[in-house]
């Protein structure tokens, strides 16, 4: 076999074969296909795309690049939650103890934060002491004797999926829809879950910024599950505006601790009670959506979500008393509204990219994280505000790019004289794949 | 600037800015734009394409990357041919000395055969004692003494084109018709010349297989041309057989003096008498294509373009006699019809390998030339022929590849009982550029 020659057969819009694709994938993570011819293939595969057999071929040659979890010997059908990524999404924290909680083990392997988005592992390292470098063995271990472990993904974990992406980033081969479902699948299949819910952010603050895209890349990973064997259900949910009211890694943890307490902000909790309604069918512990909601909303009010969650800050390092201690950062600034009005809308990257520069989250690869610092949202789309209202308050330490994230607030807030019409937060159940 | 974002617009379809394209290509050259950067862009070139304007610059920025000869001391309007190549095809060896005995400077930078198809180069070198690489000093001197030179291509002409095409033969982007014409159109105007006449081939035996293919190729060169403020004249000639009776290195510098004495086979000799009356009108020797085609017929009648042709190898290292003791090898084999009928059709690539095989051509890029092998072939489409009657007189070295040589021919040529339809050799002129 021939790279040149897999590469004409995607150019010419070929499908290709099974073995071209375990091969040429095989082969570039062995070094014995050069980069160049990688990114000739992947910008075919960008302009010509990927059918649904030849996505679960790559995607399953993506995740035996590496070590694969093994969990069988964990009893129970074991469930994991993924988000695209947004503002404010703070959904895994309080979602995976409350799933547990209800008996459906959730092995969880995250990210950090990427451009204007949160990472699950950088709010958990704002626990004191949670370490999120788990070897293989004390992570099925914690999955089968808590429920639950979230780590980071480890070395040996797809690495074909870093190889790959760091030569899209600098070929312009992101932003496919094929590669990004591939990338997200064959880690997410590499955990040794069973079922998977998929929580695509749609709006200003996703990566998807239509419905259609997100849609369509619902779809993708729901088929590139299905081929695998896997049950997917994929949720469409609005990140129009920020998730909650906090952004920002220790805030947005004191905030998954009062929905684990039965409060928290109305968006997020409906969030959290959907997607986790979800995991208990496809766990196999509710028979259907209504009966999931009622025992996650039982698990919030009793407390044993959140007995859940010290369970797992204990055994990933965390002290009794660390969620009593979560850093805080030592300066407030008020943004204000220039204007009486409605909240119209809210560009919603703007918002997570003041967070970012304040330093809740990356501007380069070396930026490190300060826990801290972050925003709380007190005016969401739709909220009567008056002139001098507070928007926004910031928690910052010293002026450091205060002024730089300031002005991106004031170019984040539209309001109006116009009430805005109502964005659905819940936009769409995925549970069918692409047609061939 | 960032191979990045030019990478990207290209991608969504974009037109490159003058800019970015003369950026990337500088950048390739000198080696700040990596192998994997250029490859995703030529994919996404090779599948959005490139327009006139773009086209021009890149061809420029191509053409600039190394030496570009200086014939400004030379009186006259130089003119050059190229031809896409094909099999048998030795006009150029005939033409060039016409047309600088019409008083036309020709500079002529040829290449070597390519797969099936022979190269000028080659077929000089067959001559004993010619060299092809003079120094750019010679060249030039040649051209304003004897009014002709034929060269290979100095390591410092157009270095991009070398880089780029070694990328795009391992990357699947070869067969793109705005990079084939950027990387034709940047070699011929780094000659030094005014204008070119360009012979693009069609049919079995022709990289263009088909006529609209050469037909886009045409344009586009034209237009390149056009942008760059040369006149440029395209003709589509035939390729569906051998052009010719001959097809070998010596044999073909044979059958070219034959035509330089006023004889040869009548197609090769109608596309010589076309190609040098365009070149004569764009010379500025010639009002019209009829004065031209008068003046070159009158060039081979009188033997001035003979002496020319002789001129030009005592010049480039021949002998007084080196024309009589071209090489000639010592076995013959005769390939017959094995029934009777109408050669209806023939499979020129196949032809073509069959002389490659024989040592004609280069089976690898370490292959090396028997210059006296090759074909003489005896009948043409359109031809009766018995059963037994030869078809091709196989000039070869020895029984080595004899017998794929003759599988080869066996599978080219097609015997039927209807005559074939009659197919035009002079099959189109374009003077015109593709609609932007």
């Amino acid at each position: 076999m021939r790279a040149f020659d897999v590469i004409r057969a995607k150019r010419d819009g070929e499908r290709l074969t099974d073995g071209q694709l375990r091969w040429v994938l095989d082969g570039y993570v062995a070094g014995q296909v050069p980069d160049y011819q990688m990114a000739a293939l992947v910008m075919a595969i960008y302009l010509n795309g990927m059918d649904a057999r030849e996505l679960s071929v790559w995607t399953t040659a993506m995740m035996e690049s590496g070590r694969v979890m093994d969990l069988s010997a964990v009893p129970g059908i074991k469930v994991d939650k993924h988000s695209t990524g947004g503002v404010g999404d703070k959904v895994s924290l309080p979602l995976a103890p409350l799933v547990a909680a209800c008996g459906v083990p959730v092995p969880m392997i995250s990210g950090r934060g990427l451009g204007h988005t949160g990472g699950t592992l950088d709010k958990l390292e704002s626990i004191p002491g949670f370490s999120v470098n788990l070897s293989a063995d004390d992570y099925a271990r914690l999955v089968g004797e808590i429920g639950l472990c979230l780590i980071g993904q480890t070395e040996d974990l797809v690495p074909a999926d870093r190889k790959l992406y760091a030569l899209r980033d600098v070929t312009a081969t992101v932003a496919s829809i094929p590669l990004i479902a591939s990338s997200i699948m064959s880690k997410k299949m590499a955990e040794g879950i069973d079922a998977l819910v998929l929580d695509v952010k749609v709006g200003s603050g996703a990566f998807m910024k239509t419905e259609a895209d997100a849609r369509t890349l619902a779809e993708t990973m729901v088929g590139i599950g299905r081929e695998m064997g896997r049950e997917v259900v994929a949720r469409l949910t609005g990140m129009h505006q920020p998730l909650g009211r906090m952004v920002g890694n220790a805030l947005e943890v004191v905030e998954s601790i009062q929905i684990l307490k039965g409060k928290g902000p109305a968006d997020t909790v409906e969030v959290v009670i959907e997607l986790g309604a979800e995991m208990l069918v496809l766990g196999g512990v509710a028979d259907d959506l209504a009966a999931g909601r009622t025992r996650i909303e039982a698990a919030r009010s009793d407390g044993s979500g959140l007995d859940k969650f010290r369970q797992l800050v204990m055994a990933q390092g965390g002290t009794a008393d660390c969620l009593d201690n979560l850093p805080s950062a030592p300066d407030r600034t008020t943004f204000t509204a220039q204007r009486a009005g409605f909240v119209s809308a809210i560009d919603t990257e703007g918002v997570g990219v003041a967070g970012l520069l304040l330093g809740a989250g990356r501007e380069t690869k070396e930026s490190t994280i300060d826990p801290a610092v972050g925003l709380e949202v007190l005016a969401k789309i739709g909220d009567r505000v008056d002139a001098g209202q507070p928007l926004v308050e910031i928690h910052h330490r010293g002026p450091a790019r205060l002024d730089d994230a300031l002005r991106r607030l004031g170019d984040a807030y539209v309001i109006a004289d116009e009430a805005p019409a109502a964005q659905d937060l819940l936009i769409a159940r995925i549970t069918g794949s692409l047609p061939a």
